[in-house]
C-alpha cells in the first residue's frame, strides 16, 4: 500500500485540540476562511497521495547523481515538482503580493506533513525555497526581494541554504568561507560548504544559494558572520538569466536515507554574491527563519510517522500467521496483543507529535500579534522538533519490528521510513541542541512559557475530571510532577541543566502528549476511536516522564565524572 | 580507527560479575584451566581486532553477489574465515573427541562477541556452523555424525538453517516444504525456503543444509516436522565429494543491513537428504540449539554496541566544535553534557548486556549438570536475546546521533552498525516472541527462577549497603519492585500478560543491570571506573522499570479495545 494523507485527522485536531479557529479570527488571516482551509487541505491531500508518495521507493533505489557537474535527479521528480510548483504550494506561506498564498503557518505545516509522509527527500526541496523566501522577505533589499522572490514563490526558481562547513557544523560561527567586496556592490565568495540539501538539479531554471560567509572585517564566532544570495545563474536586471556564476557541486554525499534528496559538497570560488541583511548581522537572518525551519524538520518526523504506522497497519492485518489468540477465523498478527501493542504505541505517538506540530504552529501564527503566544510558540518549537522527529524515528523502527524478517527487506519498504526519518533527529540543529536551546534559552523568561502551559493542562484536567476521572487526574498529577520538574531546572546552574536537558524535553512532551489525548477523548464525550486510543497512551506511555524527570534533575556532576578512559572498556 | 576487543572487560566480568571460575570447577571442564582461557580470549582477540575488523566496512560497500548460481562473497571473508577455521573456532563449543575445542559456553560467548564487534555479517558464517554442530551432535545417527561432523569442526565445509518459509515464520508449524521416503533409506526434499543465513559461499568445499519438512504423514503444525541434513554436494562413504545434489540459491535478499552475510532463497527440487533424529520430531532437535542460538544472536547485540561506543567515543574525543563548557584548551565535543552522557549511556548499557549474556553462559554451563542454573540459563535467555540486541541497536544509534551530521553518511561507518544491528531484534525469533517466552513458558514454574535471581539480588545489595548504600538501596528497591510485577504477571490470564511482555523483560533487564553495576562497584571497592559507571546507571538509567512495571501489568483489555480501524488515522 502507499500512503495516503489523512486529512479528516487535521480536521479533528483543529476543532478539539488546537482551537484552529481563533487563527482565523485574527486580521492577519481574515482572507481566508475554514471552507477554503478545508479545500487547501484537500488538494495537497491528493497531491501527496497521487503524484508524490508513489515516488518515494524510486528516490530511494535511484538516488540522485552528479553527472558532468549537474545533479540528475530521482525519475519522476522533476515532473512531480512542477506540479507541487504550480500549485502554488512553494510560496503557501508568501506574501499575496509577491504571488504567495500567505497561509497560515498551521495550514503549512499540515500541507508539509503530508508532503513528508509522502516522499521526505521530495519535500525538501520545497522546504528549503520556502525558508528561503521567508528569509528575503524579512531581510533583502527591495531589488534583491523584487527579482528573485517572484521566481522563487512561483517555482521556477528554488532556493537552498549554506550553513555548514566541515569544521563548522553545530559551531556554525567556526566558519571559514569568505567574502569581499566587489567595486560594483556585490560580493565574492570563496569557501567550501557541505551537506547542502537539494544543492543543484536538472529541472529548474536556476538554484538561489544562500550563503553564509565572513568579511575580512568581520570578527571571529557568529557575530562576524554575513549572509549573501549567490545564485548558480546570475539574473540579469529583468529576472532573465544571465552569466554563470564561479561555483560548482563538488560532490554528493552517500547517505544513510533520503538518498532522493541530492546532498551537496558546493565550491564557491569567487562567485558573485549580493547581502542580504546587514554586514556581520547573517546570524540575525538566519535566527529569523530558524523556528518555522525547526518546526518544519518536527513535522517530517510526524510525516514519516504516519506513513509508517499505515503501512505497519496493513501489513499486520494482512498477514496471517498462527492461530488468533483472540479466535478469529479470519484473525492476522493484529491479533497478537504484543503486535497490536506496537501498532497503538505507534499511532498514540504520531497523534502526539502531530497536536504538537499543529499547536506550534497555532502559536507561532497567533505570535505574530500576540507577544505570549509568540513566546508559547518559541518555547514549544524545541520540544517539537526534537520529540517528533525522535519518534518519526522510533516509530519508522517500530514499524520495520511489525514487519519482522520482511521489515528487513528493503523492496518492503519499511526500512527506508527508519532510514529516512534518522536524519531529522540531527539536522536543523541536533536533537541535543534542541533540548539545551529548551533548558537554557527558552527559560530564561523564569519558567513563565513553560507554567502557562502546565496551568492550562491541569485547568483542562480539572474540567475533564467530570467525564473521565481517572485519566484526567493522571494528566493533572504528571504536570505537576512536571512543574517541580521546571522549577528543580531552573534552580540549576546552566551545565547542569544541560546534562538533562534531553530526557527533560521528553517528559514535557510526554505530558504534553497526555493533555492533547485527554482533549481528544473529552471531545468525544469519552467515546470514541481517540477516546480509546487517549486511554491507552495515559496508562502505558504518559508514566515514562517520572524516570525520564528523575534523570533530568540529575545535575552533570556524574557524567562529567566519568573520563575518556572511563569510558572504554 | 577500527574495533579492539576489550579483552581485559571480559577478565573483570568474569572474576568480580558471573563467577567464571566455578564454570572451570566443574567436572565437565576439568581439562581447561584459567590461563588457558586467558590465552584463547587473546588469540580471539588478536584474530578480531587485526584479521576480521578491517573487514567490515569492504563488506558492506561490496555485498555478497549471486553469480551463476554461485554466490560470489564479500571481499576478503574466505580468507578470514579459513583463518576463522584454521584457528579451531568453528569447533570451540565442539566435542574434544571429533575434533572440537570443548570449550566452555561462556568463553564461547566472549569469543562470539568479539566476532559479531568486529564483523557482524562473517560472524554468521562460523555461528550457523556451531549451530550446526550442536543440532547433530545432539540428535544425528552415528554415521551422519561421523561424515559430517570432522569436516564441519575443522571448517571445511559449513552448516546452515533451513527454517522459515515465505507463509512459516514466526509460525514455522505452517511449512510446506515436503519429504518424501526414498528407496535407499534417504528423503527427497522439495520446497522453498527463504532468509537463509550464509545460504552459499564461493570459497567452502561444501555447504550442509539441514532443512525442516513435512513427510506425507506428518500432521499438521509443529508436530508433523521433520530435520533432514541436504548436503549441496553429497560426499561418498569416504568423506570425499560426490554428486551434486538437487538444490540451488534462486536469489539474494536486499537487505538493509549485513550486507556481507549472504541472505538466501534455497530451492528443494527432490534434493537427497538424511533424517537427522526421528521422524517428525525435528522441531525437538530445533529446541536443543534453541537457547544456544538465541544466546548467540543476544551477543551480537553485545559485539556491536562494544563496536559502536568504542567509534563514537573516539570521534567524541577528537571532534572539536565550538568552546569547551568545562574551560577545556584542547576540548573537544566530549565536553558537552549531552555528549558525555550519550557516550556514558552507551558504556553503561554495553556492560550490562555484556554481563547479561556471560551470565547466561555461565548458567548453561553449570546447567549441564546443575538443574537450577540449567532452570536459570533458560530464563535469561530470551532477556539476554532480547535486550542485547535492543541494546545492541540502541547504542548504535546514539552513536550515530554522536558523530552528528557525519553519522548519516555512510562512509562513516556509524550508520552501518545501526543497520547491522537492526536484525539482531528480529532473527531467531523476534524480540516480541522472546518476551512472550519469558511470561509464558519461563514463568511456568510459578517463578522460581525469577525469584531465585531476585533474591540473590536483594541479598547482594544487602551486603553492599555497607560500602555503598544509596546505590545498595536503589537496586533493592528495583528488585522489590520488580517481586511485586512478577507476582502480578503470574497472577494474570496469558494474553494478558502477552501484552505487557516486552515491557516487563526490560524492567527485568533493567534490574540486573542495577545488580551488575553495583556487583562491578563493589568489587572496586566503590572507587574506579566501574564504580563511576554505576554511578551513572543506577541513578539515571536504573528508574525506567518503573514506568516499565506500570505498562507491563496493565493487561490486554485497552489494546484490543483499540480496532482497526481506530488504529487509523
Amino acid at each position: 500500500m502507499t500512503y495516503r494523507a489523512p486529512v479528516s485527522e487535521y480536521q479533528f485536531i483543529f476543532d478539539h485540540i488546537v482551537d484552529f479557529a481563533t487563527v482565523l479570527e485574527t486580521d492577519t488571516f481574515a482572507e481566508i476562511d475554514a471552507d477554503t482551509v478545508q479545500a487547501i487541505l484537500n488538494e495537497a491531500a491528493n497531491l501527496t497521495s497521487d503524484v508524490i508518495a508513489p515516488l518515494d521507493r524510486g528516490g530511494d533505489v535511484t538516488p540522485a547523481t552528479l553527472v558532468d557537474g549537474v545533479v540528475k535527479t530521482s525519475p519522476g521528480f522533476g515532473d512531480a515538482l512542477t506540479q507541487v510548483a504550480e500549485g502554488g504550494w512553494i510560496g503557501m506561506l508568501a506574501d499575496p503580493e509577491n504571488g504567495g498564498m500567505g497561509l497560515p503557518l498551521t495550514v503549512a505545516t499540515a500541507v508539509n506533513e503530508m508532503m513528508s509522509g509522502a516522499c521526505l527527500s521530495l519535500s525538501l526541496y520545497p522546504l528549503m525555497t520556502q525558508g528561503q523566501i521567508e528569509a528575503l522577505e524579512h531581510h533583502a533589499s527591495d531589488e534583491i526581494k523584487a527579482l528573485y522572490l517572484p521566481k522563487l514563490i512561483s517555482g521556477e526558481w528554488c532556493g537552498t541554504m549554506n550553513l555548514t562547513e566541515s569544521g563548522a557544523g553545530s559551531d556554525v560561527g567556526a566558519l571559514r568561507t569568505k567574502a569581499t567586496r566587489n567595486a560594483d556592490g556585490s560580493y565574492a565568495i570563496t569557501g567550501q560548504k557541505i551537506f547542502i540539501t537539494w544543492g543543484d538539479n536538472d529541472f529548474s531554471e536556476n538554484v538561489c544559494h544562500l550563503v553564509l560567509a565572513r568579511l575580512p572585517d568581520g570578527v571571529e564566532g557568529t557575530k562576524g558572520i554575513s549572509l549573501f544570495m549567490v545564485p548558480k545563474i546570475i539574473p540579469n536586471a529583468d529576472g532573465s538569466l544571465g552569466e554563470t556564476n564561479s561555483l560548482k557541486v563538488v560532490s554528493l554525499e552517500h547517505k544513510l536515507g533520503i538518498h532522493g534528496s541530492p546532498t551537496c559538497v558546493m565550491a564557491y570560488e569567487g562567485a558573485k554574491g549580493w547581502l542580504v541583511g546587514r554586514e556581520h548581522e547573517g546570524m540575525k537572518c538566519m535566527f529569523t527563519m530558524m523556528n518555522n525551519a525547526r518546526l518544519g524538520v518536527g513535522v517530517q518526523g510526524v510525516g514519516i510517522a504516519e506513513a509508517a504506522t499505515q503501512k505497519a497497519l496493513a501489513y499486520a492485518e494482512d498477514r496471517v500467521q498462527g492461530a488468533s489468540p483472540i479466535g478469529r477465523e479470519d484473525g492476522s498478527i493484529l491479533d497478537h496483543a504484543d503486535v497490536r501493542r506496537m501498532v497503538a504505541t505507534m499511532r498514540a505517538e504520531t497523534f502526539v507529535a502531530r497536536c504538537l506540530s499543529l499547536a506550534c504552529g497555532v502559536a507561532l501564527d497567533l505570535g505574530r500579534t500576540e507577544p505570549d503566544q509568540q513566546a508559547r510558540g518559541a518555547f514549544l518549537i524545541p520540544i517539537t522538533k526534537a520529540f517528533s522527529t525522535d519518534i518519526g524515528h522510533e516509530v519508522a523502527q517500530t514499524g520495520v519490528q511489525v514487519h519482522g524478517g520482511m521489515g528487513y527487506i528493503e523492496e518492503t519498504g519499511a526500512a527506508q521510513y527508519a532510514r529516512d526519518a534518522r536524519i531529522t533527529s540531527i539536522y536543523e540543529g541536533t536533537n541535543g541542541i534542541q533540548a539545551m536551546d529548551l533548558v537554557g534559552r527558552k527559560l530564561m523568561d523564569g519558567g513563565d512559557a513553560a507554567f502557562a502551559i502546565l496551568d492550562e493542562i491541569e485547568a483542562f484536567a480539572e474540567e475533564a475530571r467530570a467525564v473521565l476521572p481517572r485519566r484526567a487526574i493522571a494528566v493533572w498529577n504528571a504536570a505537576e510532577t512536571l512543574r517541580e520538574g521546571v522549577e528543580t531546572m531552573l534552580a540549576l546552574p546552566m551545565n547542569d541543566r544541560f546534562a538533562g536537558a534531553v530526557p527533560f524535553l521528553r517528559a514535557f512532551a510526554r505530558v504534553l502528549g497526555g493533555h492533547y489525548h485527554l482533549k481528544a477523548a473529552i471531545a468525544e464525550g469519552g467515546e470514541g476511536k481517540h477516546s480509546r486510543l487517549a486511554a491507552f497512551y495515559i496508562k502505558r506511555l504518559l508514566p515514562e516522564h517520572t524516570a525520564l524527570l528523575a534523570q533530568a534533575r540529575l545535575g552533570a556532576a556524574d557524567v562529567y565524572a566519568l573520563s575518556s578512559e572511563d569510558l572504554t572498556a
